[in-house]
């Protein structure tokens, strides 16, 4: 896995295909919140005359997936199925819990990984990067919740980060950090100048309206 | 219209009915922001042995709608059959120049805001909420992309602040300030406390990963 590193280095100009796995039960904005900032992207790469990024939700069938709050949604790919990802992006939800089991998922998450520029997870798809294998050796970074659960597991948990990034494994805190690691690895992909647009583009200036518990 | 302003004093311990209405090229993230705010809340309150509020997706009919940016969601009623609403999102994306033309949304959209206790709008959503004359006399947010526009057809647009309030109107901003947006009505709609706990459930404790254009 030496020279993943170089990730950085590659040149404005390419297109790559995003793969993000989606199963029963996984959380919504998990994957929809990447999946606005790459598909955002990739609209300012196209009006700007660049070959647009491709992105895809890849699933076991090609039928409804239900997620975690009732949201249905229709894969565009089977993981028997799909052009090659140059990155690959596994949410969390409850159905990692089950996913974590499935030799199917687990192996063809190792397979694709392999080839892969980067291997992304948010929440608790950290679970299924740690049971794949394809995270030995790695930080990583959880769902606030789950951060016990994960270190009893065997992985190696890093608690005050939002995402970490360590080789070609990127994992994120739970939900909606994952809008924020995806913006970071659109910076990694393309330019922190693009990122920036695709930022502005989808108004990302938060302002959370209640202050923190003390 | 009058009175609606009493909405802060809810008690914490009703449940509501939020319609989400979607169409060809809604924004994804409009609406599965506020999606998974809502359905955190709902989640975190039957946790607490109280009744869940109801989150829909509201379409002309049953079958696939195809967002703005590919994704593919099934709704869960039809804008000829739902359960009344307390709460109507209107999000955005390019399919709202199209459905402002549509007098079957529009006159949904004028049918159930008259019943609701509030009716939102995320982005260019504002635009339909000005077409079917449930926003007249409002003060209105949008897209940055779009203030111009929807200032141009006729409406009051507000254009500094990331979500507006007026009556029992609320609009945001683009995309992603559809969550903040979210996150201020839970609050009104329960409690501040939950608001927040929901707000912590989803971790969102954004951090932009690059800085803002000078």
């Amino acid at each position: 896995m030496l020279g993943r590193g170089a990730a950085t280095s590659y040149t404005g100009t390419m297109a790559f295909t995003i793969g993000m796995a989606i199963f029963p039960d996984a959380e919504e904005l998990d994957f929809v919140g990447p999946w606005e900032v790459f598909t955002a992207s990739a609209m300012l790469r196209e009006r700007a005359g660049e070959q647009p990024d491709q992105v895809l939700l890849i699933a076991d069938g090609l039928g409804p997936v239900r997620c975690n709050k009732g949201l249905r949604v229709l894969p565009d790919a089977t993981f028997a199925e799909h052009p090659p990802l140059d990155v690959v992006l596994v949410p969390g939800g409850q159905g990692t819990r089950r996913e974590a089991d499935n030799p199917t998922l687990l192996s063809w998450l190792a397979k694709v990984s392999a080839s892969a520029r980067w291997t992304t997870s948010v929440c608790t798809g950290s679970l299924l990067l740690h049971a794949s294998g394809v995270a030995d050796g790695r930080r990583l970074a959880t769902h606030f919740g789950f951060e016990d659960e994960l270190e009893r597991r065997g992985a190696t948990v890093v608690r005050d980060a939002r995402w970490v990034r360590d080789g070609q494994i990127v994992s994120s805190q739970g939900v909606s950090a994952g809008i924020d690691m995806a913006l970071w690895l659109t910076g990694q992909l393309h330019s922190v100048e693009h990122a920036r647009s695709t930022q502005r583009y989808i108004q990302y200036d938060p302002a959370p309206p209640y202050q923190a518990d003390a």
